[in-house]
């Protein structure tokens, strides 16, 4: 199974596609093209929200603004599962998230390619086919993997302190307040911020000030009207301000980024 | 094979396929995630409109603003097919569909599921692991079929009269006269209306108002000029207003739930 | 293999798949279906720079402002690929690059088809069962591929004279300067041209007037600041106008089918 997340839009992701199929049988499944666009911190968030429900399998992450330059190309390892993309952070999160639940350790493994068919499409170039030669190798003989096209050189077991991470702000948490941030804006509008989710535990029916703004804690989207706005435990274990059958993000004025502090009332 | 449909945008669905992946190894076939979003009776009509081409399948539906409420989670057999989502009416216009085709009885199961991972998403924790569990035993097996994680207790035979159930208006149609009501506008600016087809029988070529607006009734968009309105008969068997190349729902001023006034000239 | 490109936006690329999957086994490929709502020309654009990376396939292109007409229905060989879709030009330029990389003639096909079930959703009505039926023959039998449903009447060898055609336009391209079009905007908002990537040859570090403003040639995106325009060659061989994580086409001023001309400063 290789799985394929990108901000390539369409219909780019198809030329990635192409170029696996044509080199392995096996199994495609796309995590998302839509994610926002050469943010790799955005980027390592939904994959690691997404990728460590999968069975083994392969994962191709290409959000990759610095595409052409001379970022290294990397494979992790966590566990049966592998991650290919750039070494520019987005691959750590979610290959943490993936290990933690299985308790193995992370290897990352830089690979050299050769000269690429273009210096912006690297997704279609250099990942996609090493995607498919890991597949193809199989996740267990990641140690010993000879160079193969397009991977020109394989170095197993490059230590993970020299690889680039990808850390998400910590929140500060007091028993009556919280500041943190907004990691992301979903496609319902919920902005979810940092704030661990037991921030909310027994707060249930009280009201939550939010940058000023009050708002009810809820366990439900509909335990408040329509149009309502309401904080709870979304579905990533995360504090997160929603609005019922409405955009969260809007009603709060809150964005990718911002600050924001929780205030019991 | 299974098919999903949701309003969830992106990239939630790729939770559910991990879930489902996990556990069983099917093919899996988008219907949609970009259905309009916590609206029950767009997606019934889409998934009227799409899910009776498949072969037999098991088909996810999970448009549900009444996620982490006491509303019931079901499973409707239709024939060789079974549908699974929530109770909230968004599963039986489909599932009428394909058994009509057929010409068997819907069956409807509810089922009890132990208290999942969260409360605002179901669609992963809830009702992924529901039509895996489904799939796995297989349609035939409904009827006895045991509890099986995550369905903790299974009712078999629920009769359907109580169960939620989602109709779509009646329009009304004279010899001269329509009245109806947009059911959705497609992706093309397309509005679709529930006046049947029948209703422009042997009026192409003549002209019709749309609540005063006057169009050409024809066949095929391209009978009019680019950007000129038209009234067809859509591939859903329903009377659409349309813009050749453009959007009829901007033509015409008509969005879903607007009545809708079709009169011969 | 079976891919799928339209214009059809969502759901009804579902119908297609359903009425695929009741006549074969085949896995299915989305391209794209979001291509530029009735462009044949974009649309041919993208199809040429995605389906030549697949494997042998049978590619279903549905975009075609002429449904309902009489416009042909059509298969195109190409080697062991096989393009169904309208007679519109759409499938030409990718069956040409598909045949040019293996040295093949195309060979193309009218059908003849059985009246369908609506005149406006011939995807689903006609060219869907027609590229099952093409792919249950095999391209290898479509020489000699009899009549089946709902392909009424099958003309093998139809001269590719007869078929219509999708030209690009021919660039003006001299030493010192270029003037093209911009054939398509993707989603990153690249304006990609028509002027071919080695109009930039040795040109690296210069800086170029594109219509007048200057922009420097660089060979990856993060050669320049963010938010600063460049000339590059894109991953389609073409010269494309960009932003370093940015849009070319707003920084620019260009939208498809704009001319646009290149001057080295």
């Amino acid at each position: 199974m290789l799985t394929l997340a990108s901000d390539f839009g369409s219909p780019y992701p198809a030329a990635m596609k192409g170029v696996i199929l044509r080199r392995i049988d096996a199994r495609l499944v796309d995590i998302a093209h839509d994610l926002p666009r050469q943010d790799v911190r955005a980027a390592a968030f939904w994959c690691r929200e997404t990728l460590p429900y999968f069975p083994p399998a392969v994962h191709l992450v290409v959000v990759d603004p610095g595409v052409g330059t001379d970022r290294d190309a990397l494979v992790v390892r966590a566990g049966d599962h592998a991650l290919v993309g750039p070494d520019n952070g987005v691959l750590l999160p979610p290959a943490r998230r993936i290990a933690g639940g299985s308790g193995v350790e992370l290897e990352c493994f830089r690979y050299e390619y050769a000269d690429p068919g273009s210096s912006t499409f690297h997704g279609r170039d250099v990942f996609a086919p090493a995607a498919a030669a890991v597949h193809e190798a199989g996740v267990d003989a990641l140690g010993s993997l000879d160079a193969t096209a397009p991977i020109e050189s394989f170095a197993p077991g490059s230590p993970a302190e020299t690889v680039v991470d990808c850390r998400f702000p910590e929140p500060e948490v007091s028993a009556e307040s919280a500041r943190g941030e907004v990691l992301v804006v979903d496609d319902f509008g919920n902005a979810i911020t940092n704030v661990p989710g037991s921030f909310l535990d027994g707060r249930e029916g009280e009201t939550l000030s939010v940058d000023g703004t009050p708002a009810a804690v809820v366990a439900a989207f509909a335990d408040v009207d329509v149009g309502e706005r309401l904080v709870t435990v979304g579905s990533h274990g995360f504090v997160e301000c929603d609005v019922n059958r409405g955009r969260g993000s809007d009603a709060f004025g809150l964005a990718p980024g911002d600050d924001v502090r929780l205030v019991a009332e």
